[in-house]
């Protein structure tokens, strides 16, 4: 067991043996919650990036890699029901980087944090071998309306925030340049652009505890939710994990972005799904709630928005493709087919 | 300008520059404060450690590594007059590494956490070539009673809440076990332990809000204060800084460890005060405030704490140390003469 070496068992793995070190209260969701003294409850949430592996001067600027690296923490405040405070930021970095790759990576992080009312309140820079951003994120957020994984009952619409496959599409454009000839400059530029500057939907928070607090007595508990940036399909699976439910997912109501619709030989509807389902890095929220309220939400949000399937009971996720004529199928978190493109 | 790098300017430099990002009224001080909407306040504080520059498997297990990088943190609390809330923990790990390793390294975590009432809340495990350690602790303060760098006062007396040197001296005996022959082995051990398992002195802030309550009014105001972890030396001078004030301090009333008086031919008085002065990481605090409850504070805490010196009006900080009969010096950031054992 001693010689038991962290590729061996993953990153996953590792987390699951060091989950025995932490109050086992405060595991599986997108951040830890903390009761403080005064009966709010502060949320923290803690990211870390290393070069090669987490990002690439080929396809993401020092301002890109600043800018996503606070949007991802910030959109698991967001998965929270949370309102951010601000965020630490912990840099090792080689000796012969350029200053000014630096600043322009902060430039980034506090573009994406001014525009939610976010600040830097402090850090650490230290010299190390390979270029590594560690960020942790901290919000409010009242006890009594967090946003949980293990909260969804059936009969609960299932509401998604906005479009999925943009960033992951995005990340496949900038890899490989000579794919996608023929989509239109705007709608080429739209995907990468999600990947470059995605953004944490804090925004959903107050239009969503408002429609709550509006509803009656029966409909006051939290919703379940979390957001997308492991993949739609792995967000809705973890829910109805968390939760002890199944659902079904509704194939053709999952909103795409505009380019997917310009197929023009690029993608076919097939391999439009798989991105949206399993591109990652999206930072939409999904969110369960009862079919009212959850109408309220998907009109009041506008854009993509859209309830794209129900809570069942059991635990199985079927998802349901009635466009394509395609059989209901079990949503796994693996690709039902080969990844376009590689 | 485009070229200029990190190596070129050092850490200390690249901090200041990153300082525009952030807002000025948090920067400064061992951790942030930052106002929350209940009028309590959040403090926080981030580090990271890197294998090979921050720590090393010859004189440091993995169960201290957690110990000190989490030590750390939560005397950076205490040097804020907070009290720790938990930490969240970014680690980057290489593949080939063992998965004891770093449950060693967590055990060490939680075993200094478990003494301050803190857990672990959270992290984030990810693929590096290099063992990177990001640890972010966050605690709570009454706005009202925080300790500031920039708040001593001429008149005030300096406190200092136990020995210097030993961390130092701790760890020079781990580097070289052929030095300090004449050492007996209680006192070697207790100053490699004083290396390895330092403590924070969490356990000072709520005796000192309990005398400064008990205080006339005018004795209200915070005291001024923070760590040593940079070193004794260091704290002073910042304190001094920040506050627009300079201090006499009296070099032979600065508490020793007990292995330094049987020099036994080891260090000699003045090689004492250099590593009392310029060590570092014993994380003690150094606090200025007013006579009475500087000796109230000092009797209660008892074991070595100490009043060291006092704040003078001007800016100098004059270095006195008459048990050797040396002329008054200025203290400086840099060391007066050669490093023993270098």
């Amino acid at each position: 067991m001693c010689s038991l070496k962290i590729k061996d068992i993953g990153e996953q793995g590792l987390l699951k043996i060091l989950q025995k070190f932490c109050p086992p209260e405060i595991i599986g969701d997108d951040a830890a919650v903390i009761n403080t003294q005064d009966g709010k409850s502060l949320v923290v949430t803690t990211d870390m990036l290393v070069d090669n592996i987490h990002f690439s001067e080929n396809t993401t600027s020092p301002e890109d890699v600043g800018w996503r690296a606070t949007a991802a923490n910030l959109s698991d405040i967001a998965a929270m029901g949370a309102s951010p405070l601000g965020i630490t930021v912990g840099l090792g970095l080689p000796g012969d980087l350029s200053v000014s790759w630096v600043e322009r990576l902060y430039q980034g992080m506090t573009e994406c944090l001014g525009k939610y009312n976010a600040v830097i309140v402090g850090g650490d820079v230290v010299r190390s071998p390979n270029i590594t951003v560690s960020i942790t994120a901290f919000g409010q957020v009242n006890p009594t309306r967090t946003i949980r994984r293990d909260n969804a009952k059936v009969g609960d619409a299932i509401v998604v925030t906005g479009v999925h496959g943009a960033s992951c599409a995005g990340l496949e454009l900038l890899i490989n340049p000579t794919i996608g000839q023929n989509l239109i400059q705007a709608d080429r530029e739209a995907l990468i652009r999600a990947h470059q500057r995605p953004k944490p939907r804090l925004d959903v928070i107050p239009i969503l505890w408002k429609i709550l607090d509006s509803q009656l007595a029966n409909h006051l508990t939290s919703p379940a939710g979390m957001d997308t940036s492991d993949g739609l399909a792995d967000a809705i699976l973890q829910i109805c994990r968390a939760s002890g439910v199944g659902a079904i997912v509704e194939g053709e109501k999952i909103p795409l972005p505009v380019a997917f619709n310009n197929f023009n030989n690029w993608l076919t509807q097939e391999e439009a799904l798989e991105y949206a389902l399993y591109g990652g890095e999206d930072f939409e929220l999904v969110l369960c709630l009862p079919q009212q309220p959850a109408d309220k939400l998907v009109r009041q949000l506008g854009g993509s928005a859209a309830i794209v399937g129900t809570i069942t009971i059991g635990s199985t996720v079927i998802l349901r493709n009635q466009y394509l004529g395609d059989p209901d199928r079990v949503l796994t978190l693996s690709r039902g087919f080969q990844h376009f493109g590689s």
